[in-house]
């Protein structure tokens, strides 16, 4: 069969001669890749709006004295055709970022919460991704839609919560769908929040697709069969620069930076967090893997040796639905006080 | 640059010698093409209990002598992993298959509604795609949580039919994700309608992958950038047979099928619908473009010359939330009529 391994390309592109092969992984981006990204690619015409949003959060929470995190969540795309009918996507529902940015709220945090559009949000993902239909949280009691009385002591609590969130201008929402989109997002947030200094704790959870199709390269229209030989279809995708080191240094240099590692092979998944802080130096790589990434999670963490420590949640704790985020919040926070201290 | 034209694949691969090059489109599907597909790919492990949730649905509706449509909706995905972390997606929020489900169930009709899961749900569709939360539809009062009374009036109406349509058997909601759960759910599915011979109506509004993986190509964890020279990633897909013709000749054949044809360009619309009217030899095309789908759409008709009208929307009507599938169906089921009626 021919391409019967599809995933490799076999002849090495000119353009990445400037690539350090030495390292088994992304190379690291050569600090024009990100200028460069950003000026061939369009920002979103909203990115204006998100700044001054996220401006004015930063300044009332300046005045509150809380300390503010960003929380990305859900899934990048990566748009096939510039009138999106194909797009590839990031397996990612958004229940890590969300349910941590109630635990973040609950700490005392304000949360500006970066995610994907219709993916779970913080308080309504405990209904809005049920199977069963939202209506089924209803029933008629004489003549009057009311919430189902099995439901709404629960939906109470939560509801209370939530608009203590939004009275308090604790919960800044922020939407995105493509990694372009997230990309120029996360830099003006980053700029923003490098007023609070160590007061800022990014904590980035989103799935961001490692690849992008350039906007020079995307057909304007859906693509046709008639494209390719045979009905086959070829994506032939780029890497994404990789911005973290960028924020590290220059976006939001003093804030804490919280990166995430997800793998569905557990042999590599320490590595990989290991060379992501080698190589971005930034503070902390939570891992996981896909299969168990509700039950278990490991910090690796920047200082001396890179220690590793696991959180695991025992099968009766999760039989009870404790969420792993009970244990993963609190220790971040933990070592975001660590960092504030050090930095004084 | 190098792959300038990401999209063209440039060599024929030889197992392609087959196909038919004279249409400007996906060769026809020799009969092998799709025996084979559901020999090589593996069939969901809930496929058994699909197909008994299904014929029970339809023996009962046998016996209240109901017409049965199955509204196909949302988008299918192709796993670039087995262990899925990226994947490609088809753009579809499910808003055509679950408007039109609605309109068919109030027509009259019973509906299998095969959904891309998470997607929208007839009735609930109304509330659970907000970009504002669930939540904001409650409200505390009297230190209970109740609708808001702002929305109440209208979530009766929309309860009460939800309601109604579950008391009396009249739903059956079934998801999948992948393309190739939803090809081996539409042959299940397809097989069992046939028992109902005209008075089963196909509508296919699902937004299916063109292209797909083969299982025997799928690499077992995530795709690690090393196995690209210089962080590339390439993804090669194989073209998904074309299953409706297979659906019209040994499937379901006496059913009237309802095909949909969404594009961005709309100089090859008709063309395209056209080509698969004379492909399939099906009774009815349905399109649309991305850019104005909820404002107007063209049927095509299989009878002699192709009879196209068109079905639009005034922009009063939009402003006033009138809904496209409120023209689409009542002529839908015209044709369907007309169909039982020459094939009695």
């Amino acid at each position: 069969m021919p391409n019967a391994a599809p995933i490799i390309h076999t002849s090495a592109p000119e353009t990445d001669q400037a690539i350090d092969r030495t390292v088994p992984d992304f190379p690291v981006a050569q600090s024009s890749d990100e200028d460069n990204y950003f000026q061939t690619n369009t920002a979103p015409q909203y990115l204006d709006e998100l700044r001054k949003e996220t401006s004015e959060f930063i300044r009332f929470h300046q005045a509150t004295g809380k300390k503010v995190v960003l929380v990305t969540s859900g899934g990048t795309t990566v748009p096939l055709e510039n009138n999106t009918v194909r797009f590839i996507d990031n397996f990612s529902a958004g229940t890590r970022g969300a349910t941590s940015a109630e635990y973040f709220l609950e700490s005392g945090y304000a949360v500006i919460f970066l995610h994907r559009e219709f993916s779970l949000l913080p308080y309504s993902r405990h209904y809005s991704h049920t199977t069963n239909c939202f209506l089924d949280y209803m029933a008629e009691i004489d003549g009057k839609i009311e919430i189902n009385p099995k439901y709404s002591k629960s939906m109470l609590e939560i509801y209370q919560k939530y608009q203590h969130a939004r009275d308090q201008n604790l919960l800044l929402v922020l939407p995105f769908t493509t990694v372009n989109q997230y990309l120029f997002s996360l830099k003006v947030i980053s700029k923003e929040l490098h007023q609070l200094q160590t007061k800022a704790l990014f904590y980035l959870a989103a799935a961001v697709s490692d690849f992008f199709l350039p906007m020079s390269k995307l057909p304007e229209h859906k693509i046709q069969a008639q494209d390719h030989n045979g009905g086959k279809l070829v994506v032939n995708l780029d890497p994404v620069p990789k911005f973290l080191r960028r924020l590290v240094d220059s976006w939001a240099p003093g804030a804490m930076i919280t990166s995430f590692k997800l793998e569905t092979d557990e042999n590599i998944l320490l590595k990989k967090a290991n060379q992501a802080l080698d190589r971005y130096c930034h503070q902390l790589v939570i891992g996981n893997l896909l299969q168990t990434r509700k039950k278990e999670i490991v910090f690796v963490k920047k200082e001396g040796e890179h220690p590793v420590v696991w959180y695991r949640l025992t099968d009766e704790e999760l039989a009870n639905g404790v969420e792993i985020e009970s244990l993963i919040i609190p220790n971040v926070i933990k070592e975001h006080e660590e960092w504030i201290r050090l930095h004084k």
